[in-house]
């Protein structure tokens, strides 16, 4: 079941201001983390794994338009397997010490519903699935820095096609065996129907682990009206989830954050 | 030769402002105009050619940064055997009544030179060739909405292939024979290289003769540091080029307006 977290940070001591360096830590933060947690967790989420179930983005540093003013991590949860280790050892007190740059802070409230905090939430794949109507538009606001590869070229605008095949290997990926769907069959059938009805993008640097990487953020509006009855309610199956899977390259690093709108 | 003109309006009568919906007319408005000087250059813009040799585009009711308060169309003309007849006429007075919609205007002044108005100039094809330096960096900016057509499908960014593609087929067909460049080496061997650095684009929609048509403005960087010597000259070559040619779809109506900077 995917999940959506938001752990709310205290700072030990007198840190400086949070900016965009510590959000580039908030990554390596959170493995180390798991990694004083469970070993072995740890181990399977280093391993050299194209679609990692997790992702992990510091909210205050980039996230203004969220009435709180606490320092906060959102983190998001593919695989059921590691909500109940990680959201346990969170809420134990000598675990909860995360090192972002210099400054130390102490996980001190975990959000994990949309009455929480609007970021928040979780849902079956199945329900995902069940409770997801076929809008006639889609509105996804790309909040963090969002790329992609293809072609050996980086793709920096929200081409439809390289969206929705982002989102369901992702899906794939993660969700019950019975419950994937054909890639070629969504892109071949119904992404051909998709257009593009209006968009405001432009591109943005963060620093990341690995160097300055570079993305887009911003709005588009998606026309599903073209798309046949039962390839449109896949469409929101799979942009309903982009709220927990994010969209992209570096998704694990909290690039690609994702949020759907005009969904039911 | 290409050139660039702008033509000073002056309102015949007492005209309602300048809205989009008489920036739609300005192409009616301007075969209007040559029919009445010149029946058989009438035609042969008239006759089904995909790659016209002019633009017409209302600069008062759509460019908001020149500083001139003046009405005034901006005129591109990419033939020679155009501007005798075309510039001859517009400076006879009795040719020179425009019917914008409802609003009659007289043409009172043309600007050919950069030094009378920025988006006034012309260069011969071999000028253009031998003046244009290689830059490692591009700044285009895209005025009017631009849009292409792409796999039966319209593609609203500024993708370097489709940009490219679009300017060497307008180069093409209106150049001497000796100074055309191969498409397919343009695209396979150099535009390839280039990548965009930044941009920042939004969806823009106007409404033409034919209907509402969806297009983005905004502006790109695109970086040519990658792509072999000779190649850089002629990117940017073609991107001094569009200054005249505009870029994508219905340039003729104006759309796909295009200021390139950062060049020598």
């Amino acid at each position: 079941m995917p999940y959506a977290l938001v752990a709310y940070l205290e700072p030990i001591g007198s840190p400086g201001a949070l900016g965009h360096e510590e959000a580039a830590h908030a990554h390596a933060a959170f493995l180390n983390l798991v990694r004083g947690i469970d070993p072995v967790l740890s181990e399977r989420l280093h391993a050299d794994n194209e679609r990692k179930p997790f992702s992990v983005w510091m909210l205050a540093a980039s996230d203004s338009r969220t009435r709180e003013r606490r320092p906060a991590l959102r983190l998001t949860l593919l695989d059921d397997s590691l909500f109940a280790p990680i959201v346990g050892s969170l809420l134990r007190d000598e675990a909860t010490t995360l090192r972002l740059g210099p400054n130390r802070y102490r996980i001190t409230e975990l959000a994990t519903h949309p009455s929480a905090h609007h970021l928040a939430g979780f849902g079956a794949y199945a329900e995902l699935m069940d409770q997801t109507l076929a809008p006639g538009r889609l509105i996804v606001r790309f909040v963090s820095p969002t790329a992609f590869r293809s072609q050996d070229r980086d793709v920096l605008w929200p081409d439809p096609r390289l969206v929705w095949q982002s989102w369901v290997r992702t899906w794939n990926a993660h969700c019950e065996p019975d419950q994937r769907f054909g890639e070629a069959a969504l892109l071949g059938e119904y992404v051909t129907g998709v257009t593009v009805r209006r968009h405001e993008v432009r591109t943005r640097r963060v620093r990341v682990s690995e160097g300055v990487f570079a993305g887009f953020t911003g709005v588009a509006e998606y026309d599903l009206a073209r798309v046949p009855e039962p390839g449109r309610r896949w469409l929101a199956v799979l942009a309903r989830f982009s709220f927990f899977s994010g969209t992209g390259r570096k998704t694990t690093m909290g690039l690609g954050q994702t949020r759907p709108s005009n969904l039911t």
